[in-house]
Parts: structure tokens; C-alpha cells; sequence
């Protein structure tokens, strides 16, 4: 919350304790439903059905979709029944659905025996929808024109059906149901010809979306092509709702979110972060992080294959986590590029060979300018300063012992780049979210190839006996 | 892109080899500006111009803005002073800001002496503002009202200035320059008295940016109030322009882009990832690479440290990438889930005190039930049936030492969660961008903190002399 917001909630607190009702009611019809919502937020729950009691009919529903999933569920269980169908008549039909689909079963029944009989249909009808479809977050409230209509008679429908529905702005050209066009009513009232056929106004190359689609298919199109609303229509391409811009923008973040957090092996959750239990968090962490420690059994085995060897020349071990880190870090960088371009639609399978023909390059740059620095390093800093090198080297020339290093170092970063580029491309081919192929999946893979071709090249030159 | 734009690329290749431009025009006026350029992208140099040619002058204009950057420069270097004219006539100010950001000098002088005087001065206006500020994106092309106007009046400007201005939809009510409230089409229309004043149907609280606000926070304005447009204010209150909702999104996109790339160790870039060459990927990736492979320094000498003890009791060795992987991505987990609320609003510094007692009660919960899975792991898989723990334990119960390595697991957990909390929070509040206290910072201090903890709890409970 904001601090301005925080002013403010201080002040409304102190009204409330003194019960000046009345100047608390001037304060909060000033402010944005939004910003009513984040102090109610945070109000105690015996303070909240007083001051959400004082807003006007209108504000209170606006406010009341802005606020969280406990207030509301809350405020419903103290609801009167006529104050809840007061609620519910000023609601839009999509705002409504989201409400129910986070409250437990007996408010949903009370929500719907409560909703006019045409609402409580829309809902049921969206209800029915897969989660994250298109049917699921579209609205069933937006304004539908003939197109024989005259582009007055289109003005006055708007003017006398507006009210209720979610845009105005853009009205859909149905025949029988089916979508035949777009109309906006920019066009309508930038029109010169009032007796102008609504037929002929109309945009004919609709794009619309399927009940199905995936949500983030639909957010995709609204920041492709600047919509303000997108029709979805059934399988015969009969218009049965709209999407608008502001539930786009929602599910962009949410998706933004969800793929963040699929990358930093956490299993996405729709709760916020500041009221979820710490059971709740564990649940969404712990299954990557066990089956992320069950696999660093490989680099366990590998490590105690060579175990021989790391005794008999011991400094070898202390540059295990520098070259594991370093290829590490190498790999997600490409993987997390790869795996955003997937998501923006920027990149496709099909892009494979460039990919890793562009990525094999970049690791050259990168593998042969770490290397360098890594030789410097190693000389000045272990070598000279802290004189790591003085100790048993079991015969080895330091300086061969620094090469091998650096020589891992190099060709680590190659493996981790490549692996890091295609294993998000092989993902989304197989059908599996490329996300998870981030970081920590890419770290346990490219640890166990940079400590065999660690051991591989020490073998090479060095004398491990 | 998608396949059914494949589909009809080869089309338009086919009727572009045959000359059969009329058929290709037909298609071309079918589809969308933003289809239209993702074929021309793909474009072979020496044939968009005559298909660009093709399109009629404001499908021209709509798909010119959609194009790269790349393919614009292209065209512009082959137009005509009329045809540049012709082009920059139809784009709106913003859109033709964002061209000009992204051309050499040598087009951009070109782009503003073919630009009407009034265009000019905006364009000039708009590029003096910071760059990701919300004077830097947003667009001069707005309705203005005036209090004393009638509902009839206002519609029929609308009517006559609506053509040229990139949203009708809100229009803004100002008193000498100073914006004083907000009015929207919906209300005009839906007005049932064309004779009320503007200043009665108005809303005066407007909601409003400043110039030099950050584009991050306009755009998380438009995600809390759904606004289709919020106005853009100096300070002293005066209207300058406005930010539509399409440009809140690509901000959105873009930032949640850049905090995904600071997360991953890589340095943003402005630039598509397939437009990239390697040595441009290569300068956005190695500096991260290179700080983060020195700070492994640290790691290094802890190591070196504790050589003889390694050296005594090679087995710990095995252990050191799983404990140092599963206590990075413990904290990375952390880290991940603050950066990204901070990012959204929902966490802010002073929440610090019940997020690290939240994360302590998460890291209990992992470490308790990873240590367990862990011991359980080495028992069954080293202990047993590879035998691991069968050569020189220097005198140590082996069960003693997978004792230590699940005692360490769990303490570093603890560590990891608790550091990978705070950082993000600390690096807000001192000013710094906390999408860098992401994966491979909070890893690089992980590790030696893992390291330290594992000898500690060695040297306490086992033999290794």
C-alpha cells in the first residue's frame, strides 16, 4: 500500500473511533473504489461491515470487487439478503464469477439464490467452463447490434441498453447469432451519414477467440493487437461473450507470475504471498526441492567415483563450486531468454538450429573471456596472494593445474548453453510448460557434466595417481 | 508465428512470384495490421517495398507501426518525401515517438522535416522526457473539454476533432490548462439531459501521473483501476497528454521481461532475442558471469581452508553440490516470491519483520522434511547400495557423518530462506533494483555460507585428524 494510502487509513480510523460517520462517508466517496478496497482491506473484521455500510450503492459494489477474498466473504456472511441482491444487481456477470469461484460452497449458494434469474444463468453458463479458459473470464454483458440496423438506430440501442454492460465501446454484429462484424462506437458517432446501414460500417475480419482457448492466448492477442475486447465464440461461431482489456491485463500478470515462479521451482499458487500460511508456501516448494536433491545423487556418485583422484591432488576440489556455479549461471541465462521468448511468442521450435547455432557462438565468447579472467584470477589471487598452490601438487605443474581449470571452465559453459537453450524448446514440443526448465533443473543437469568433464580433462593431463 | 500465418506467407510468395498483385492486395485488405507485419518481418529485403506498396494508405500507416524495427528503416530509406508524408500523417504521435527512438540520426531528421509542424513540436515535446517516464510514452493526441459545455455540445466535438485522437472514449475537462476531471463517452451518452453542463456529469476525482513518473508505476496504475486512459500531468497540475491501456500493456510485458532477465544474471535488452548477434547477447550476459565466477573466490578459499579435513574424510566431498544446490534453491525460492511482489505492490520494506518470521517457520518445514529425505536417501541409496561409506572413514560411525551432512542441510535451509527474504527487501529500501538479489547472487552467498556451516558441524561431531 501506498503511503499516502496509509495517511489516510490513520485518519479514517480516528473518525471511526470518534463515530463522526458522516465526515468518514464525505472522505471515502471522494476516492477510487480501488484504493477503498486496499484500506479495507487491512480494517479489523468487527470495524469493516460498519464503514463498508456508509459507501452509496454503486461505490459499495465497485469497492467490493476490488476487495480480497476474505473481506468479501466476510462482509457476505453479515449481509442481510436484500443487501446481498443489492450487491450482486450492480455487480458485472465476470466480476460476480471470480467472487465465486474463491468462496466455499454455502456462500455460493446464497450468492445464487440471491442473483436475478437471468445473472444466476450467465453464471452457471461461465461456471462451466474449463479454469483458464476464455469462456471463464469473459462476460456475458456486452452490447449486440443487427446488421440492418442504421447507425442511429445503433446509437439509440447503445443509449438505452448501455448501462448494464461492461463496454460500450466496441458492439458486436450478430445474424442469427453468429458474428458477422465489429462495430466501435468511435465509428458510430465519427460517422457522417446517420442513416448509414450498420452492415456497412462494419469491420468485417473479426478476431475473435474460442470458449476453450487458453487465457494466455487470449492476453496474447489483446498486447498484439491493442483490443479493447475480444469476442469469444462456441464451435460454430455463435458470439457468446467478451473479454475486456482490464481481465487481459490480470491474466498477463498472473501469467508473468506463474511462469516466475515455475522458474524458481516453486509450484504457481493464486493466494497472495502475504496470506498464505507457512504450510501453505511449503506445499508449493517442497516437491521441487526434494526431487532437486534426489537428483544431485548423481553428482554424489560422480564425485565419489573420482574420489581417488581428489585425494591425491586435493586443490582440485576447491574449484568444484566456482565451475559448478559459473556453468550454472551460464545455462539459465540461456534458458530464462528462451523460455520468455516462448512465452511472448517471440520464439518457436522451428527456431531450434539458429538457436543453438546463435547460443554455440555467444558460449564461445563467453567460455574463452572466462577463461581468461579465470587464469588471472587463479594466478594472481590463489596462486600468488594466497599461495594455495605451495601445498602437495603430487608432481603437477601448477600452471597445468591452473589450465585444466580453465580448459573445464571453457567447455562447461559450452554444454550448459546448449543445454540451456534447447531443453525449454524440447519442452514446449513435447507439450510440457517450458518454464520449468529454468534455473534449477538446468543446474542439477549442467553440475553432474561439469564435474565429468572436470575429472575428464584432470585425467588428461594430470598425474592423479 | 503462428502456422496459419506460415500458410498464407507461402501464399502471398506464390502470387508475388506469379505478379499477381491485385489478388495479393485483395488478401493484404483482409487481415490485421499486426498480421500483415509479422508477414512483411519475414520478408525477403528486395520485395516489402512493392508489397508494402500494395496496401491502401491507412492499412499502410496501422501495419507500418506494427513492423520491426528493422523492416521500417528499410522502407523509410526507399519512400519518397511524399510517401514518408503520407505515412507519418496517419501515425499517431506516440507511435511515431517509438519509431524515432529506435532510428539512426540520419532518418530521424529525415522523419522530422516530412512531419507537420504541430506533429513536430509534440514529437519534440515527448522526446525531451526521461526515458521509461510517463511523459516518454505517452501521446498528445487527447480530447479536451470545458466545464461550462453541454452533454450536446461535448458529443458533437467529439464528433468533429474525434478522427485524429488515439482514444474518444475519455475525455479530459480542463480550466486553463489544468485538468479538473474526467468525463467518459459511456456517460455522455447515457446522459438522459443533452442541456446538463460537463462540470455536472464530470468525475473530479481524477486519478493522474506526473511526467516524470516511472512507466512501471503508470502501468501498475492502469493493472489496480483498469483505466482505459490516465492522464498525464506536470507539476503544476496542467495536462500535457495521456497513456492509453495498449501501452500500459506493453510496459507490463517489458518490465515483467526485465525483471525475469535481472533475475536470470543477464543485463535487459531492449532488442528481440532472434535480432540479437552474439556479441550483443554476449555483452548483456558476461558481466553478471564474471563478477559472480570471482565471488566463487570466497567459496574457494573456505575449501582451501579445510583441505586437510577433505583430505582426512574424502566422503564429505561427495556431499558439497547437493548441500550447496538444495540450500540455493531454498533461498532462491525466497528470493523470487519477494522480488516478484515487490514488483506488483503487494510486499513493501515494512512488511520485513512478519515475512522473515513467516519464511523462518517455511525453512523449519523444509529442513525438517528434506533433512529427513535426505537421510533416508543416503542410507538407502549410498549407504547400502552403492556402499559408499564402505572405504576410509578415518574412525567415524557413518551413521555419524550422514548425521552432519542432514544437520547442515537443514541449517542452511535456514540461512538460505532467511537471506534470500531480506536481500530483495534491503536492496528497495537503499534504492537498488531487487531483481538482482535473484538466483545466482543469492546462490553465490549460499554457497559459502553452506560450506562454512558443513565444516562447523564436522569439525564438531567427527574425527577428522
Amino acid at each position: 500500500m501506498a503511503e499516502h494510502t496509509v495517511i489516510i487509513e490513520n485518519t479514517l480510523r480516528k473518525l471511526l473511533a470518534e463515530k463522526k460517520y458522516s465526515t468518514l462517508r464525505e472522505i471515502l466517496i471522494t476516492m477510487n473504489p480501488a484504493d477503498i478496497a486496499a484500506i479495507f482491506n487491512e480494517m479489523e473484521e468487527e470495524r469493516l461491515p460498519l464503514l463498508y455500510r456508509l459507501l452509496p450503492k454503486e461505490l459499495a459494489a465497485d469497492t467490493f470487487v476490488e476487495m480480497d477474498q476474505e473481506a468479501q466473504e466476510l462482509l457476505i456472511r453479515g449481509f442481510s439478503d436484500s443487501e446481498l441482491k443489492e450487491v450482486l444487481d450492480e455487480l458485472f456477470v465476470d466480476d460476480a464469477v471470480d467472487i465465486i469461484e474463491e468462496m466455499p460452497a454455502t456462500v455460493v449458494r446464497r450468492i445464487l439464490s440471491q442473483a436475478d434469474p437471468e445473472m444466476r444463468q450467465s453464471i452457471n453458463e461461465i461456471l462451466r467452463y474449463p479454469e483458464s479458459s476464455a469462456g471463464s473470464i469473459m462476460t456475458t454483458e456486452y452490447i449486440s447490434l443487427r446488421p440492418e440496423m442504421t447507425v442511429a438506430e445503433a446509437i439509440t440501442r447503445i443509449r438505452r441498453t448501455g448501462i448494464d454492460k461492461e463496454t460500450i465501446y466496441t458492439c458486436y454484429v450478430t445474424k442469427d447469432r453468429t458474428l458477422i462484424g465489429v462495430v466501435t462506437v468511435k465509428d458510430l458517432l465519427l460517422c457522417d451519414d446517420d442513416d448509414k446501414r450498420i452492415q456497412e460500417v462494419m469491420i468485417e475480419k473479426v478476431i475473435s477467440v474460442n470458449t476453450h482457448d487458453d487465457q494466455e492466448e487470449v492476453a496474447q492477442m489483446f498486447s498484439k493487437y491493442n483490443f479493447m475486447a475480444l469476442p469469444v465464440v462456441d464451435t460454430e461461431n455463435r458470439l457468446v461473450g467478451i473479454v475486456t482489456f482490464d481481465d487481459a491485463m490480470d491474466v498477463m500478470e498472473e501469467e508473468a507470475t506463474e511462469d516466475i515462479e515455475k522458474m524458481a521451482a516453486i509450484i504457481p499458487s493464486e493466494k497472495p504471498y502475504m496470506s498464505m500460511t507457512p504450510f501453505e508456501i511449503w506445499k508449493k516448494r517442497i516437491p521441487w526441492l526434494m526431487l532437486l536433491m534426489v537428483s544431485a545423487t548423481f553428482t554424489g556418485i560422480i564425485i565419489s567415483h573420482f574420489e581417488d583422484a581428489l585425494a591425491a591432488l586435493v586443490i582440485l576440489t576447491a574449484f568444484i563450486p566456482m565451475l559448478m556455479d559459473t556453468a550454472g549461471n551460464s545455462g539459465s541465462q540461456a534458458s530464462v531468454t528462451i523460455i520468455r521468448g516462448l512465452s511472448l511468442n517471440e520464439i518457436e521450435f522451428k527456431d531450434i538450429v539458429p538457436i543453438i547455432w546463435k547460443e554455440l557462438r555467444v558460449a564461445v565468447l563467453c567460455g574463452v573471456s572466462l577463461a581468461a579472467a579465470c587464469f588471472l584470477k587463479i594466478l594472481l589471487v590463489d596462486y600468488l596472494i594466497m599461495g594455495n598452490f605451495a601445498g602437495n601438487l603430487n608432481g603437477n605443474n601448477p600452471f597445468l593445474i591452473i589450465g585444466v581449470i580453465c580448459i573445464t571452465l571453457a567447455i562447461t559453459i559450452l554444454f550448459a548453453k546448449v543445454v540451456g537453450c534447447s531443453l525449454p524448446l524440447f519442452a514446449k514440443k513435447l507439450g510440457f510448460d517450458p518454464a520449468v526448465m529454468a534455473s534449477p533443473f538446468i543446474t542439477t543437469i549442467v553440475d553432474a557434466l561439469s564435474l565429468l568433464v572436470y575429472f575428464g580433462v584432470a585425467n588428461l593431463f594430470l598425474n592423479l595417481s
